[in-house]
């Protein structure tokens, strides 16, 4: 077996691990739960994740492969227009059949081809399999960020509000840094944007190109549970002069008053915050990132505090520059900036052409990375992307300044 | 221990112990789903009619009662206003915890204090809590109908179509009577209406009062499925004039063009349908009476037919007239009456107060029962009712005529 | 001409001719809008009432008849099947065009036509067309009704608050009557109801028949604005057990507190109440019966004040017994009765059969007549009817006891 | 009176005198109508920029005035959050107080109170109040072109499909040109963007920016009628690979198979095509520019003719090259340019501050001008922006390509 085939089979036997050890402190029953629309149940996201490398590698490439379950083609689509009709996607909570001892059953069967394709490949093959499968592996991994954001979501709505994991102890956890917080100068000028072809990245992310920035300053941090409490004290969920319009009649439409997670103590006292997270209700952290941010709620902060959020080609200017913290492991960072394609931007061709491209509309770019994303998976020229109301994900703010 | 509390014991084992025997096929999974706002998972019956002989018996009348979790009152309280907030039904798929062995785990614990009340409770305590615990047995009947009611409209949902059971096979099987049509006249008169109080029965079946009705005459038996494909291929569904205007309006936007679980064969040739049920797909039974019909579909076939539903009191004049069939065990037949009170109708007191009464609008009656109605729960007097669009009961078609 | 013939077509002058003079008040603005989908402007109005006497009578039985535009029969059709396709009813308010000049040219148009059909038929034909004309001229005052209650509608969600007519003068209005509640003891026994073929009725009020009643008490006189502010004081809209479950859902989705029209005070004190009507804003007269309830809140009274709503019959029955009075002219009267057809009920034949009988599910009756009601137009055996949750009617509260 | 304080007299009788023009043909009742939340009566057009001058000139700055009616405040107030409550959006039409006249005299109140500010205002105020008098006209205007795009959709709901205007003859009407698609190349490089503060603009079109684009070439005209309907011919609206993601479940769930006032000939041969405009229905001009178009279907168009939509910086650069021709006075151009704040942006101070920013999320960029926009009023700067879905404007589509 080549290098590149051992390394590869290696990726792939980690990564495809890593999302049955995230599974594994839910039951069958909490693996099946959608609760809503844009979410899905874990056992749907290992399901899933496996119809991709079915789909996309094996079908096509793999000669004598045997579909597990002819009908799980249909059932585990999530939006390829051009692979044929697929389950609706508000339904996938209804389908508890196959039930989670099949699904793992079907992962094993596909897990199995793909070790005997990779196996058996000739050059010629593997130069075509090795980037699929890649990208597979990294698509995987999104779903396993949307695997803990999902059952954080299902469980916020169980009055009995579940702990998907224990608090790690004082000893073992790493506590969160505070961080005194500095204005740090960034030079702008024409700067290199999008990824440079050294390793994997998705369409989007390309192609590289220049850009022409203005200097700006860039806070060393990002923004705190203790700092969103003070706009929330501030009156920040009842002034509509910090919001964007269509942010404000979420507001009202909705009710909200403080982010998704949080939740007032009974005394309704100020400072008295408790916040739901994968290890149940806590205290609030005021040092720890403020999370689970819509970009309306992220924008109007900024506001408040007389900043702005970045652009993502600001952000990702600042990228490494001396000072600048925070940028990956902790939240996700809405930017200023829509999602829109790259000067010369083209889809991948086949499949993954519906991949990137045909979301570049009504969605706000995301840089940086949180404590759901998968070692390894994120980098700096990565544009995440979801609509400006999103609130399930770990998202927070960093803030910029014009000087 | 008395003959009262024997029997009522046995009773109560007897009923709580078919509630697990309807759940036994299903996975935890599938016990965990819920398809639409109308249904539960089967888990939450489980738990609700618990949560009902722990409300309504053990809090008021067993002293040393310690419940199983309090937070349980507010998760598997269903409508009873009295008894404070509740979850909100339409998420009650959302409950992965309490899992299913927890579920049943409480299940045992109010088994084993209904037992203990029993076993010890004086004269006096008995006298409140029979007739308590009667109610709750009936109650627990009318969710084993939900249960099959339920989980037969998810699996409907599946792409997959799974069987909730095997089908009979043919030496076991009883096979559907095929019935000659005959009109049988009924006289009509001053009928007594309403439960004579010999047994146990529910507040809106009372009181027992005169009704003065006209001379009609009753179809012998249900209305066929192969009766109700002659209407579709007449054009049932695309004509208006059959219709009510509620009706029509319900086939126009929701697309109505069959019975909910009319399956058209793939060569979409007529006299092919084919049905899912209980046990999986099969072709259509011309004999079996059609059943998970709305109250709009079955007056538009009666009008059709030339004939028309029958009211509740018909229906109740006509039980145990020589040569009139299949009243009971196949479907609910749905009549041409409102559900409005009888008069002098008094809801029950206390909590049950919320068990009928409040329901009384909107709604229409429907008499008999069907396959999954409980051994011994229904009788000639009992009112079932639904909304007029509800189709996934199993609920179907008795003609009458004026004479 | 012929006495008929004369009396048929002063009739006929004297209803069109109300119309228009209901609608004299309105400017051409006021008369195209409509404020939500169960209301129409009054411009339609006009035309629709215009267009019955066109498609009922003209196109039919007049052989020489011209129509004024052949698209009226699509913008005109409320709900007739039969009769084609047609504009969609919520949609009634954007039809600007024709504007209300040519709506008044059509009906000119039509009411020479009738004239000149009436004058030249012969017997044959005059026996068919004179029973459709009687109709159309129910018809129409049935609409005359809707003409008020759809413009308060509209003139209620203008913040202005618009009159529709200047409130009579004290010296020219007749004061409401303040009686005293009486409960005035009704016989029962098998009473007659329904229409006995003298005089015109609707084809719901037949056939008549016999039915069964138990002995009753009945007010004397409708519920008052008083009456019903001590329900509101008294919490009346916070407390589910008054309420059905329909209606409880209804006041807490739809945040109602008091009747659609009351309004409180800027003090918020108790007692303040100003209500708006056809001639604007005024201060609660506790004496005057209270209007534009829903039959939910009808119920929730009757269940607050021990007492119930009649059932149709039972108000049918005491119509003209002594000391009942405001049984007609004041507000329509929710009873507890459903929608039903009467035994033996069939359809007018022809295009009339849709004019009520499709309407039979999902409706509360309601019996007597309102402010509103054209004079002559009421009876004894007259069933009105609408949705339980209609409150832009003028409705109100007649109760009942068992004695 | 100084050259400033009657040229802006003058510039202020001019576009105030415009919209009464473009209402002239229109009935009060049709002045009144609002045919969906998005669009507003033409009455409520004149009212509101009426407002406007009252509210950001008139209160504020001119010290006798007397507001015609208090209550307008609350009425005509668009979104103006700093400016408290007001009328809901989608209930504009239910306004048929104040009518038409009213409205008119209103219009005159005000303009003979800023009259009277500019004759008597001192140097000071002057230098207050020209500017906000020149934002209230340019408000003025951008309504004018409303005022035609929302009549059009209200006549388009009106099966008579009334014309606003007769069509010009053939002697005065200047015909499309014909022109033949030519790729111009354009350089690129480092461009200036926006507004060089010589004039009017809004805020949105500032600060002035460097900009870096790449080299691409632009088609030299607008993409015709002909060329959309072969899109339409080649399966356009049933080929996902075309759309957008949101673009195509718009064309899933709305049903979309052409623009949305395209009309079908009955003999549903291809080319036959009628279209519905300002001067009612007429055959398709194969060489008239396409219009009313949402962002999804430019987009899809696009993607089929194998191009792309420019960016909004690429349209700007190319204003005013040779040969670049149609980029006003046809149709506003869809941008693949998301409406984002440029670098440095900031809001007008005061009420002006939610004119443009608060709008800065979830719409597109159009560039150029359309057959409504008033004469003088947009220029190569403008920043023109609606949601991706939105399809009553006059929008269509121009083109350019990588090199």
């Amino acid at each position: 077996m080549s290098v590149v085939v051992s390394g590869l089979q290696r990726a792939y036997d980690e990564v495809r691990q890593y999302s049955l050890a995230l599974a594994e402190p839910l039951s069958a029953e909490d693996q099946g739960v959608q609760s809503m629309p844009d979410a899905s149940p874990t056992k749907w996201h290992l399901a899933h994740t496996t119809w991709f490398f079915e789909t996309v590698v094996l079908r096509p490439h793999a000669r004598a492969y045997r579909s597990f379950d002819d009908r799980y083609a249909y059932l585990f689509n999530s939006y390829y227009e051009a692979l044929g009709p697929r389950h609706a996607r508000p339904q996938r909570g209804v389908l508890t059949r196959p039930g989670l001892q099949e699904v793992q059953a079907y992962r094993r069967h596909v897990d199995e081809a793909i070790s005997a394709l990779l196996a058996s490949a000739d050059d010629e093959t593997l130069a075509i399999v090795e980037p699929l499968i890649t990208l597979g592996l990294h698509h995987e991994q999104q779903h396993q960020e949307l695997i803990l954001t999902d059952i954080l979501h299902a469980f916020s709505c169980n009055p009995l509000l579940p702990a998907y994991r224990a608090r790690p102890t004082d000893a073992s956890r790493k506590p969160i840094e505070s961080l005194p917080l500095e204005w740090l100068r960034q030079p702008g000028g024409i700067v290199e944007i999008g990824h440079d072809g050294n390793g994997f990245c998705f369409d989007n992310e390309g192609p590289r190109h220049e850009y022409l920035l203005r200097p700006f300053e860039m806070a060393n941090r990002l923004v705190t549970c203790g700092e969103y409490a003070a706009f929330i004290a501030d009156g920040g969920y009842a002034r509509p002069e910090f919001w964007l319009s269509d942010g404000w009649s979420m507001v009202q439409r909705e009710g909200w008053t403080a982010p998704i997670y949080w939740m007032r103590a009974d005394d309704a006292g100020q400072g008295n915050w408790r916040v739901f997270g994968l290890s149940g209700v806590h205290a609030l952290d005021p040092d720890a990132p403020v999370s689970n941010l819509s970009f309306y709620e992220a924008a109007a902060y900024a506001e408040w505090a007389g900043a702005r959020l970045p652009t993502e080609f600001e952000w990702e200017a600042a990228f490494g520059a001396p000072g600048i913290e925070q940028m990956m492991g902790h939240v996700w960072q809405w930017t200023r900036s829509s999602y829109d394609p790259y000067p010369g931007f083209r889809p991948l061709p086949g499949v993954a052409a519906e991949y990137n491209g045909k979301f570049m509309v009504g969605q706000q770019v995301l840089r940086g990375g949180s404590i759901a994303t998968p070692p390894g998976h994120t980098r700096s020229t990565y544009r995440n992307f979801f609509p400006p109301a999103a609130r399930w994900q770990f998202t927070g703010v960093r803030l910029v300044r014009d000087y």
